[in-house]
């Protein structure tokens, strides 16, 4: 359904909204026990949630389609991740409060480790500590190219941000990432022919940070991913009449809510700490978005016990949020990371929508097979929203 | 989807992807029994399989809509067959290899039977052997009509080809055949208004036919239908990145498969014959199409016992294509061909999709009642590929 006509049955209230993203919620049965991620944790306040609440599955983009967490929680947030699509790298700028002005090329940087002949072999560099990144990040600030101002960010790890300031940029770009070990990072090509000039500045910047990174193993190469614009997106408070805020210790969620015209609220590193401030904001705002990293990293490592930790983690923190007493209580993710893949999947995330109304549900354990037969059915990501509008009683009728 | 976006995710790769086609595979319980053909049919390597793959229901076109084999095949293929419309002639013409020229109208003929008063009393004419077939042909090429060629071509016991051949042909033209008995064939309308004059030759063709075949019965007279042009249809292999193959026994599927641009294997007369073709290229192609045309013949004669037959020769063989080890296996059909209606029906149409990330599924039975409870819904025919593409790691994530 189109913003606008949801827009147009919006109401102000009193009620409040709670949707926690359980960042690569959905999982895979790993081979040995037949049994998901969700399937092997004890996790009894989730599945005691999902006997009192309607069920289903998330499909963010489309049938096989594996989001990225760009478009998977634009999607939670509303929007049809298809019609506004956002750049990782704008998303990375705007998680670390880096003010990006209109016409900057935000891109995501990565430093990895190459060998002698100068092949990838860690695409993260192995994780190096923040301080490394920020000291390396200080070498490629060195670096100029004609015709733009360069500007580089630490983020975390082995993250950073590239922008270029100038006129006439263009992020229509392809990767310097192959996603692949044992080849070399590529040249930038330009994928509309306003972007030739700007393409020839990135490949400028990366030639003359070879050198700079050469002594600095394992972070002696960079990658370059998710070159974009800033989109202009409808403001999700407006769109919807809430005052929203968002909770996220992660930087690029931060940015991702901040795209969107929520309030982003100063939080600590853990989840604990979200709640925290989640619980000392709660008169202040109608809606919460709450986000959980921990599922995500642990099926990105490929480590299903850590994956299953994070979610019993979640679980012995949950009675805290229901305290709170929201009106409506979401749980859900932006994508699948089954543990098995080892990345980001395509298999539809569970979900879960309390409220006083959200009706009969036959779901009693909150699985990946047992949310195929919840009321919820298969439903786009974008749908979700109006699902908690309804049941935060926040829309009027349509038609008389 | 659009096929430019998947397209757009579609990377190349090493892994083996196997789409068995049942033709008309669903069906309908028996008054009898309330089994089905699938829930009557002993087919144990079918049932252990969707144990372990992802089920669902496949519906071809819309709800309600019985699929011709022309779009059920194409929406498996990933085309929305609502949006590429092909007729029945056209792919009949390409299934014999004969080379359709743009702006050639085909049809697909039938010789039938019809009494004194010139009523049909068998649509088939009995089912006459191929020779005959092509003897009567040879009656027909005799006929000319004014302002365009006619080709003639026998196809196999009942059915021929015709194809009128000149400038300024519409294929806009209405059946002659009116799908029942004890009525006279139809003259054929134009349905547009650039059709008139295609219109007037093949009526003046079915005119000039009658005298004829007078004296051929059961073959005295013949049925017109599914009059059109050739499509112009985005290429399979270039959409997906696939070396893709097309097995079929019969000459309408392969003809469809061409269409796509997929290859065509030659191949033996029994669906034995196609899994040692399978075998023989199994190095050679990414992706193979299996047709098995079996279940659906006995379907279309309302032989409960004998599609039955069909789901139990299949599953005898299908251990021979699990031995190939392919990394997604999908089953399914074109449309369902319930034993009761002797004819294609509306009903969606089990499918499994088996790969090692195809994921927890509550499914255990490969039948039309189990297949409602699986995590693949109930999915439009044209989102089958994704599945295919995603389980097969073939596509790349959607934005950062």
């Amino acid at each position: 359904m189109e913003l606008e006509f949801l827009h147009g049955l919006s109401q102000p209230g009193t009620s409040k909204i709670v949707l926690c993203s359980l960042d690569g919620l959905g999982g895979l049965p790993r081979p040995e026990t037949g049994k998901s991620e969700l399937e092997t944790a004890r996790i009894p306040h989730l599945h005691a949630l999902a006997g009192r609440a309607a069920c289903g599955l998330i499909r963010h983009v489309g049938p096989g389609i594996t989001p990225g967490s760009g478009p998977g929680h634009l999607g939670l947030f509303g929007y049809d991740p298809l019609r506004f699509p956002v750049g990782r790298g704008v998303l990375e700028a705007l998680g670390i409060d880096f003010e990006l002005k209109p016409g900057d090329v935000a891109a995501r940087g990565n430093f990895c480790t190459v060998d002698a002949q100068g092949k990838i072999t860690d695409r993260r560099a192995g994780r190096i500590p923040t301080e490394t990144c920020a000291r390396l990040v200080e070498r490629l600030r060195r670096i100029t190219v004609e015709g733009a101002e360069v500007l580089v960010e630490p983020v975390k790890e082995h993250r950073f941000v590239l922008v270029l300031r100038g006129a006439g940029l263009s992020g229509r770009l392809s990767e310097s990432d192959p996603q692949a070990l044992g080849v070399a990072p590529l040249a930038v090509r330009a994928l509309a022919p306003e972007a030739g000039r700007t393409a020839a500045m990135v490949n400028q910047f990366v030639d003359a940070a070879r050198p700079l990174l050469r002594d600095a193993a394992p972070a002696n190469m960079l990658l370059l991913r998710g070159f974009d614009q800033q989109p202009q997106l409808p403001r999700f408070p407006d769109t919807f009449r809430l005052r929203a805020a968002a909770i996220a210790a992660y930087p690029m969620y931060r940015g991702l809510a901040r795209l969107v015209g929520m309030e982003v609220l100063k939080t600590g590193s853990t989840f604990a700490d979200e709640i925290r401030t989640l619980r000392e904001h709660w008169d202040g705002y109608d809606f919460f978005f709450l986000h959980y990293k921990d599922t995500d990293k642990a099926g990105e490592d490929g480590d299903f016990a850590a994956k299953v930790g994070a979610l019993e983690q979640f679980d012995a923190l949950l009675p805290q949020v229901l305290a709170l007493k929201p009106d409506v209580l979401a749980v859900s993710g932006d994508h699948s990371t089954p543990s098995v893949l080892k990345g980001h999947g395509w298999q539809p995330v569970p979900v879960l929508v309390w409220s006083a109304y959200c009706g009969a549900d036959p779901v009693s354990r909150f699985t990946e097979r047992d949310c195929t037969s919840g009321t919820l059915g298969l439903l786009p990501a974008q749908d979700l929203m109006p699902h908690l509008m309804a049941n935060a009683l926040r829309f009027t009728k349509y038609g008389a």
